[in-house]
């Protein structure tokens, strides 16, 4: 999984009809130090996340599990939002802030 | 997923038997700004976009599931054509503008 | 799907069982106006391309649905070869020429 | 299989019910000499790795197969902690010192 | 599938049950000219490959396909021992010497 903000959303009224009720995000990748890392991307929703959040999303096949047994020809899905988070060590030595603390 | 602009497509008379009925397009990634991202990929439709339309499509695994109980060797389709779509925060501070304004 | 140009091939006695009756085949990655797109790989082929033909491949789980119900451990598949394809827009103007016109 | 220390961990109440049980570290993927590679990511923990220990986790489809019969969305899982590895060849000459000695 | 060279392994005795009997390997990625491409990786052997051999290796799910019906959590397997390959036009001029040639 990958910590991303949750930055936008997309409307599309021509769609798979298995996309029919998801909610199309655009996320945008964060390292733990939360610099942007990589380009922004499409998930659909599973947790009811908002624009500003920050969260952690599932690539892959594991992207369409939460909405079994409905079929969602989805590849990026929002699993979590996160409290706080954590990091250490040689790449990142100072804790991240917790996201209330952010500005 | 990722959004997209559909820049072309392909003709192949030799093909794998599943991908018999499906329409080859040539897609060019795009950053919620519009900037290419990435390099072209071929995707299969399903949802009947056009050159030039802006969607978004999957990847993976997933990009099979709109066919199914067909069996498609595809690993990326397109599963919806974007209305409009919306992009703030850190990364993408405009919001993007509605395809019907582009040039 | 990526297109790409057969560039070569793999012999290998000592292969997985699945893998006996697979031709292996080296592919570099183009992009629409052929040029090399990230480093070459190894595909199995499922539509008898050789030497120097333009394809295209599918990548994962989709690779090894040629052959079911065969079980082939393969990650990379030839499923198509281009007889032309085109690209326009703004990250490629020019449709790419027909295959049968390159020196 | 990717090289990787534990560098962190991230909480969340509000997650999907499949990632309910589910310790979530913070990854910094390594070289087998110990060099950072790439940016850090988020897997769940099926060994009880802690913070600092060097592991080895599996990334898509595999990630949640260590939870089988359970569903859990992930898409990377630390599957293994590492005792020592060796790497030698032209990339990598040197054999990496054992965890047990580095400062 | 991608060319590899065998550079090491991993000994872990804390991991997942299903890579009890696994012998886990050190890769480096190659190009058809023998360059190192991109950065080393851990996967399990199906095909018993040592150190220094080239090998190609398969990612992502078909990579526990050789151990079915044993379910082996790894996204990356050796499924070949190289004996040689080929690789001509426009990115790998000259064909590859066999292994058997090299210093």
């Amino acid at each position: 999984m990958q910590l991303a903000r949750v930055i936008g959303n997309v409307v599309a009224t021509r769609k798979d009809p298995g996309l029919a009720a998801a909610t199309l995000l655009v996320l945008q990748p964060l390292s733990p130090a939360r610099e942007p890392v990589g380009a922004p991307l499409v998930a659909v929703d599973s947790v009811g996340a908002g624009v500003t959040e920050e969260v952690f999303f599932v690539r892959g096949r594991e992207a369409s599990l939460p909405f079994l047994p409905r079929r969602v020809p989805a590849d990026a899905c929002v699993t979590g939002i996160c409290d706080h988070w954590s990091a250490s060590g040689d790449e990142v030595p100072n804790a991240a802030p917790s996201p209330s603390a952010r500005e």
